[in-house]
């Protein structure tokens, strides 16, 4: 990668960084990749709601915070017609490049941010360096900007080489709310991808460092439950009330306490809760905002299954009724050994690796899993990268930050890794 | 009452006082009880299934534990005509007096004992004076031996006196588990009584002191909740398993958290709790035996509607099955005041007592009141009379004791108010 | 009531109404009274810090809160001097009229409103009298805007009889959050009163009806309990967190299961909770906001003393830490029978009293206890009036609504009842 | 094996299984390996308090029965001596047979049977061939007869071989609640061993199946808790008891709720609970015998360490006490695969064993690991052999049952496998 390259990624990714927007708000975001994908005139371009099984979407915000990110995106320049394209919460987009005969290879990235407020001390680069959050409350923590910027760079790389193919590269939005993966899945965009490959900076690992297949994604499924009761004077006539928060309780009680699986992990959390209006009031109302997880999707079935008897009887305890919600989710997956093999051999030969592992656990969810299982029900491979680099402080938290040589290491990584392909398809047998 | 009165019945007592025997086991009990009635030569007397609605009792006995309880009134020297009409848990009696025209005047005793250990120590009354219990383990620790007696000597005084109508004495059995009120009530042998009397001896009143009509007693309603889940090895495989454990200690719970009510006194208690078989088996089966009490019937019914969901929603909530069983109950009852003032009149010129007080609050339960709502729901009058005594240790301990002069005390009160009843039949207009 | 007066008094309560103040915030409200007092020529007049003893006041809202409330009633065209003495949420004041030789007879009415979205039907009096509520999300929903007019009322009603002696006015602030009353009572304003009333319009009474003594005060005790725990990823290292929400949903259970006492009234109520920050954490911080109540002061102790013990051990059982901080309460109180009869003989004489009960339940909690107690401690009367009013809504309602004609009654009951004390002091000898 | 020595292991097992023994009961059982060690001659006999560090026992049955089994075995022929030296519980026994220079080989067998009532229809072998239980209600359902014989079988098979070196062979006792492997490791007996081999039958592997070193063993912890509060009457006075099944309810609740762990297996189990009196009265006294595991000794300890501070916790909540007893565990632990080889190779070579198995998981826990703890933590190696065999039933079932055939196998194998090790002691390294 030259120098002048090397500045554009650069300053693609500190415009983003500056400019983080929450899942399915990447509304600047999405105009600046699409503004970044035409100057690289590709065969089909789907920008937002073209992208998406727009029912599929779960997680969306309400209109209110939709608009107030749009007008935001607007007031930065962001082009009218993207900005209709993705309106009320439709980001994201896809570009496909038809490079001759030759297999389909899909590159998955994600663009959203998090609503974290980002570290403004000296130590801190992105404040150091002047491309701090603009978005007070908001931060690229997980970096994401940084995969936005990755894709492009995979792009003008496989392109400027001798890949004989077709490559289709998807900017998913919505993956912090576990959303984005499935609308993206089911737009059927990715049917005809033999190879998927898709990539996350850090996790743990330090520069230097490639794993070139992720496993242990655990499947996970968000859900929220609202409890209705009856309110009542709490001194004068407690026994007319139908009490939402001891339903609330009594389930928080027992979903924690949902038998453990001898076939492997599972997990169950109520992380946001709440109810009640005055502390002389029979609490009329109250929530549970959780998710169960599980080292396989039958696992994580399992939970949600106890867990939603749980929050029925729960309910039914206390003469309350309960309205129980998915609010998005993904499957476990696995990835494929050869498609992970012809990633290491890759690795191996990039200025800048120094260790390549061939697998190691994520332990917490994704949503790219979406993809890979769609491509991988279809006879496709898929594979999950991870390319280290030395975060000071951990990802979610206001400290996160990315070297833009691991980003180059990326691309390098990905782009030889999508050239081994087109001249030796792997295969599983 | 001469002084051969007196020592028959304090031998009488002690008798009864030495073979205590349980809710439904009365068979020695009844059996001297028929004895002494048949000298008394009664017009009517219905003995065991006579005196009963056989199905209307609640929590008899297992056959082995009554077989026993048979075997040990047969060696003592019981009747075996009477244990044929008493056989299978069909104890207690009603004797019927009729002296001319006038009202029928009821009076009801109870007989039965406690799973109680009596004291063995010098202090302790019938320990020194060689009467203490012969069944170990039980005891007459609530003076039900006393009431015996005292129904005895009441019938002895009012035949001895100028009462002109007809008196029905009811030897009730299984108050203590709150069994017996509710088939002598059904039998129909009390639907033409006038007035009715009921007795209790101490309640924590001083010899001496008499309260005319006893009120605020609770309603009360037993049940047992037996819960099926499904076992399974709670190493190998705990997610197989539908615990039982769980769903009662998630009714316990809940059972103790029902809402309180704006109109009175409510309780709820687990009261015996089990289940499991060993450390190594997620628990198949758990049980609860509990209670509900309300200030009011009505009140009693809500704890019961109440409890009854949450038994069931517990179940539910672990994936098993509940079976509620109502195991013996009563209603609340009111004294009335025409009546209590009757025998406040009788007690203020009895020997010996030196207060009268015209109501106190029971407090507990008592089944009594099954008896006291039949007469009343049929226009009678019904009072519960209390005799208080020194008892040394409080009811249900092992130092509990009548003193037989108040027994003395108990009988003539009751026998005057008898007589005033007849003479002057009181009326609540 | 001339005429011109009963006009004068509608608009008053008219412009209260339509500035609604919550708890601690009535710096209008009180701006208005202490202008209509102050036309009156009070002996002596507390404002603000002058009336309350600072440390003592609870619930106090945050600086932005008051703030926001200051300015709206400067801008409504509060005196900036009575804005100075009320700042910082020292609201309401104390007249003191002195009439010559003769008792100290105090009355105390309340000021604040309510968070109650104001009806706006043409059903609704205000709405359709065009004195609605201005602030939008409160409202004058329990007649305390009637309350502050009869204490206007009264001071001019007893000013233009033949009153001999000391009339004490106060106008408590906070009185729905339960924390007006000790502040003013530890203020030392009341220790020389002989007689106090206290009123309150409708209580479910009709219009034309009287309880000239209200009893049945429950105790009462507000509670804030802040659980701390350890944040931990749900899905890759649960075991690493200590689950405030577990925790606090323990306390839930376990708070509504205190066992029953047999004293009498006992309640308990976790009404607002809350906790954790996202799906995928394990929950740091959880709170709960509840009250406890006890039909006397000691039964309000007991179900304290039991919270204390459930939220700790709560918070022990997941290694939690919890912060408990009572935020204000008032004690039971009883009024005094011959302070009572003495309004009764009032209210019969007043024009439009149909009906003069002499005692009822108020069923719930109010911290005119405080005053009660404090004067009844130190040897003077207490009584609590009610004056009937046909509500439509019920109170706490949107719809809630008073008579003016009513008002008319309370001031002409509250007028007489003092002249009579005047004239014949009672005592409870 | 001659069909002379097949004969007489099938006889001695039979015995053996017609006196079923539970833990710490085994005085027939010992009395009958005894003897026929001294048949043997082994230059070392330890017996009963000889080979046990007697404190280290848990779970030791109360006085009375363990008197009831000494009698039975008595009453069987067991020698007083032998009884003598066992009595209070001190079962089990171990031979050393020292045979020239060379590495000291141990085997453990367990020997103690199951409170499970055997099967006695015409399809269950033992009761069809007239060795069914004679002890009603207990049985060999786990196979530790057949272990009984393989002991003695492979110490034929060992001495009538040319192995030089030292065969130490333990009989212990408890091992179905998880009693005897400690005490055992305690004694010291172990302490020169340089290869430990311990061996099951069965464990759902077929007949003719082989599996050399079983690995999963999930470390366990037993306890017992015992919760105490006060009883009080329910209906009369509530608020004076502290509820010890609450307090136990409460407990379960949490127990289950413990979070999951990310390192691996985690397991908790209230197995057993029980408490209180009667339905009207506040339980006093509650229990809940329960247990921990944990994939690895670590997780067992992180939940024991959970465990007990919700124990407590739960007391506290309710104002109760509670004592809490560890009453047996083990650890968790691994075979090693060097001599695991040994016994693959030892099987492959062995007549009737078609397939062999280098390893599996347990799935539960066995206290054999406290001896393979010992051996290996002084540098020694450890196996723990699988031999299998088709038993109708599942383990601890009633119709559980071994085919001699497979004895023979197990006896074959191991031996085998002890010459091996004598001839070529395997290495770690």
């Amino acid at each position: 990668m030259n120098e002048t390259d090397f500045e554009s990624y650069r300053a693609f990714r500190r415009d983003l960084h500056r400019h983080p927007e929450p899942a399915w708000c990447e509304y600047y975001t999405t105009d600046r990749i699409v503004a970044a994908l035409r100057d690289r005139e590709p065969d089909d371009l789907y920008v937002g709601r073209e992208a998406l099984a727009s029912d599929a979407r779960t997680g969306v915000p309400d209109a209110d915070t939709l608009d107030m990110w749009a007008d935001r995106a607007r007031e930065a320049g962001a082009d009218p017609d993207v900005l209709e394209l993705t309106a009320d919460g439709h980001t994201g987009c896809i570009a496909v490049f038809e490079r001759g005969d030759g297999p389909t290879v899909g590159l998955r990235v994600d663009i959203d941010a998090l609503p974290v407020t980002e570290a403004d001390g000296p130590d801190h680069e992105p404040a150091a360096g002047g491309y701090r959050s603009e978005h007070e409350g908001y931060m690229h923590a997980c970096g994401h900007d940084a995969h936005a910027t990755i894709g492009l760079g995979v792009i003008d790389a496989v392109l400027a080489g001798g890949f004989a193919g077709t490559l289709v590269v998807v900017f998913q939005p919505s993956e912090e709310r576990i959303g984005g993966g499935r609308p993206i899945a089911e737009s059927g965009h990715l049917d005809d991808v033999d190879y998927l490959l898709a990539v996350h900076v850090g996790l743990d690992h330090p520069s230097g460092e490639v794993v070139s297949g992720i496993d242990g994604f655990l499947a996970v499924q968000h859900f929220r439950a609202d409890f209705e009761g009856r309110p009542a004077h709490a001194g004068a006539n407690p026994e007319q009330g139908r009490n939402a928060v001891q339903a609330m309780a009594t389930a928080v009680e027992n979903l924690y306490a949902i038998p453990r699986h001898a076939d492997g992990k599972t997990r169950v959390n109520a992380g946001v809760v709440g109810g009640g209006t005055a502390t002389n009031v029979i609490p009329e109302e109250a929530f549970i905002e959780g998710e169960v997880r599980g080292g396989t999707t039958d696992l994580a079935d399992y939970m949600f299954h106890k867990a939603e008897r749980v929050l029925r009887a729960a309910a039914e305890t206390h003469g309350c009724s309960v309205a129980i919600e998915s609010t998005g989710g993904a499957p476990s997956a696995t990835s494929d050994a050869a498609l992970a093999a012809v990633v290491g051999e890759a690795a191996s030969g990039v200025d800048g690796v120094e260790t390549v592992r061939d697998r190691d656990d994520l332990g917490g969810s994704e949503d790219a899993t979406y993809l890979m299982e769609r491509v991988q029900d279809r006879g496709g491979l898929a594979c999950y990268v991870c390319v280290g680099t030395d975060h000071p402080g951990g990802h979610h938290t206001s400290t996160f930050d990315v070297d833009d040589e691991d980003v180059r290491i990326a691309i390098d990584v990905l782009a030889d890794a999508i050239d081994r392909i087109g001249e030796a398809p792997p295969s599983n047998r």
